[in-house]
């Protein structure tokens, strides 16, 4: 809190003028769940918390805080990844308060929704509208489609709808100056100059604040199947994929990856959760198909492909969910994968993508190379694999100290990260930069293409005041990237 | 010629001596075709035209032409629509020699491709290799995939498969100051930093040299059925699309819109088509399932929704094109339209887009509009209604002088692009700004956006040589932007 001194006190007040005093937050009871994130990584600072309730409001703290030089950090429901929202100084805008869905247009199938929105309203409106709007993640409940917008978000169904740049047709955003760009269009053609919409999304805020968006809206699947398959090998399920997508195209709407470690873990921890397949099998995927005709005959699109693959060797063994029931409880294995992690130490996490036609490989090369550097360590690598998209995790060898384990964070990083690099792919598949792997990137990342990253960053926020010191390290005394673990 | 003077002839020696004297072109004889464009609306002047062979060699003529301070202007089958290929002095960028598929790779379902690859090879390689690239409009025979890229091409397969930003994966660009940015990843998913590729894709050539991409892939389409229908209006049209969108979802691969006039003209210029319907009818759809499924049942799916649909006499005729012959007649009715219209003497074109559900009001609101201003004229609207985007061409009555007609092109340009606007639309769909939009550009796009367009050539392009007047107007002398016609 030592800098913006006095400035600081004048903004301040400032902004309790225009928003109001409950809306301005300055007690640190009041603002104390802004400066931590999710994993507890991090810890900042900031001179408040404003709650602007609408884009007007939006522009005047921009400009206030352009004025006085004050930095700003957005917030939507602070669910992130990588410390992205986490305030070093300035003031946090939290968006909570813009949370009204502007229009559904139903012949159009879009929606215009503000930034505050929570992503499971949206998917309830959607769904009330007779529509699907297919953004699905863990913390959806929580979640602001601000920030799925800021970040770029993936999650399950990325495989068929795409991710968030996707599903997004047009945006509304406060620039660092204050002024409002209204993009707010729902067009699906639209080539009068350059794309602006996606500069902004999966920019982090470091670009402007985004306060509304037209997204997608796609027919409701009336059929669905899913499937659990026992492969011997990444390599096998990749194979299969690959089957599953030329048969069924975008019939194909999930294949999700699982290892036996990641079976076992659902197993011990999630009571209730039941091995799907007889035996153990070195590598899963859940599979989904679905399609919007209710008469479409999924289920023996799905048998032919698998009992092919059978046949040859290539799956060991499969279920299909048939029944809603069977199918939740499927997915319900999936899902609880994330936070039984929790519960077997300290986890060292990477969100990875390589082309798909590498994803075995990776997989493989990377998971020996880890149990070589640390024996013991236990390999969770999972995810989108259709994708392309790991999340490599790693928990920690049993019995050791959880802090020492997690000191270890850099060095795993460079090993895995090195893979990845080598293959061709990227180190923030879904999550984002933010800041915990701001200088990873740096590391990695093409110098020409960072070279842009920070001509535009200067072009769009000449005062670096919009959420400095993530994604793009400019200026001085930037806070520590890797987080402060042990 | 009178610019760069004593500069240009050093520069183009300095080119030679690099390139080779056959690929720095200065006779009239050989530049000529490169001055001018597909219509014939435009005629410019050029230094030369330099015919790199690799990325390496793009990279020299942009750091010489940076040097010089003299414009360049990329050019691929120059088969662009609004003039954005036409040199006004500087040196003329052809990238065809650039035209090596670099790789396919069937698993990752992704080809490299250089930018001077016409579009027809590239469609072509795809299919050998077993895949589909869906990309598909008029010129793709000449047509090359940098100018596809440049300006965000789309085509009859948008509704689908989505425009050509959604169909890359990565790019290889040369800056302005002739470094080379290797953004060639094959990935799903990367959420490292600000989306650059998007920014290319696009640009019309103002902020980059697109030199090589990777493209998207899809399972080819294995069953298709083809339907014709006749409807009492736009609006009919438009309730049977989104019928056919919910039942069919991404089976609905093509709604393309086509009035009795354009029938007519078909039919009158082109030997051998026939009017597939007994009757006349307002309005007309050409529309397409398909699935990579080989035993889908399309065509049962389709006589459902049109048989309900003509019981409520929402159509009141169909035919089915179930066999490949019968298909591909009903698509030469709606293929033939473009080049039909020539002959129809003058014609007053527009290329717009407006929200899906304001399609079937825009077709009938500015058509009215367009005949009240100038008894006689024929209004031929048609094209992606599915997309919500309409060529808006206007043949001129019967008997005019062609001259004066098109003479008309900027008071009809002002009806029909303030109904777009009043729509919340776009006055460019497809094709692009180039020069003949720049200044509507200025007129009707939010001031916001065009400054930050502004800012973002000012932070790319700082000595304005990127295909100089083109999308947004720097400096002082720009070439004039409405055609010279008569």
């Amino acid at each position: 809190m030592t800098a913006h001194g006095s400035t600081g006190t004048a903004l301040i007040e400032t902004l309790k003028a225009r928003l109001g005093e409950a809306y301005v937050l300055t007690a640190t009871s009041d603002i104390d769940a802004h400066l931590t994130e999710a994993r507890g990584l991090y810890r900042g600072e900031a001179l408040a918390v404003v709650r602007p309730k609408d884009r007007e409001e939006v522009a005047f703290v921009l400009q206030e805080c352009a004025k006085a030089g004050v930095p700003v950090v957005p917030q939507g429901g602070n669910t992130g990844l990588v410390g992205g929202g986490v305030p070093y100084g300035g003031v946090v805008l939290s968006l909570t308060r813009l949370d009204r869905i502007r229009e559904i247009d139903p012949v159009n199938a879009t929606m215009t929704v503000e930034a505050g929105c929570i992503l499971k309203t949206v998917q309830d409106a959607a769904g009330e509208a007779g529509y699907l709007f297919p953004l699905s993640l863990a913390s959806e409940g929580s979640c602001r489609i601000g920030g799925n917008l800021a970040t770029n978000a993936g999650g399950t169904a990325v495989l068929r709808y795409g991710n968030m740049r996707d599903l997004t047709l047009g945006l509304e955003v406060v620039l660092a100056d204050g002024r409002i760009w209204d993009g707010l269009k729902g067009l699906r053609k639209d080539n009068t100059g350059y794309d602006l919409k996606d500069l902004f999304i999966g920019s982090e805020g470091t670009l402007g604040i985004i306060t509304a968006a037209v997204l997608k809206l796609f027919p409701k699947p009336h059929a669905r199947v899913t499937a659990f398959i026992g492969c011997a090998s990444p390599y096998d399920a990749l194979k299969v994929f690959q089957r599953l997508r030329e048969a069924a195209g975008d019939q194909l709407t999930a294949f999700e990856y699982m290892p036996e470690f990641g079976i076992e873990i659902v197993l011990k921890h999630m009571p209730g959760s039941v091995r799907p397949l007889a035996e153990k099998h070195n590598s899963y995927a859940l599979i989904e198909l679905s399609s919007p005709q209710k008469d479409a005959d999924l289920q023996s699109q799905l048998e032919a492909v698998l009992g092919e693959a059978f046949e040859e060797g290539l799956v060991q063994d499969a279920v299909l969910g048939s029944s809603e029931a069977q199918s939740q409880a499927l997915w319900g294995l999936r899902e609880h994968l994330s936070e039984v992690q929790r519960m077997e130490g300290g986890s060292i996490k990477h969100d990875v993508a390589v082309p798909v036609s590498r994803v075995a490989e990776f997989i493989d090369v990377a998971t020996k190379a880890c149990e070589v550097e640390m024996p013991g360590v236990r390999v969770c690598a999972f995810g989108h694999f259709g994708d392309g998209n790991i999340h490599f995790n790693l928990s920690q060898p049993v019995g050791m100290d959880k802090a020492k384990y997690l000191s270890e964070w850099e060095r795993f990083s460079r090993i895995v990260h090195d893979i990845v690099h080598d293959m061709n792919g990227s180190i923030s598949a879904e999550h984002g930069i933010g800041l915990i792997k701001r200088d990873e990137l740096v590391h990695y990342k093409d110098p020409v293409a960072l070279d842009l990253m920070h001509s535009l960053k200067r072009a769009l926020d000449p005062q670096n005041i919009l959420n400095p010191g993530k994604v793009v390290a400019v200026g001085e005394n930037l806070p520590s990237a890797f987080p402060k673990v042990g």
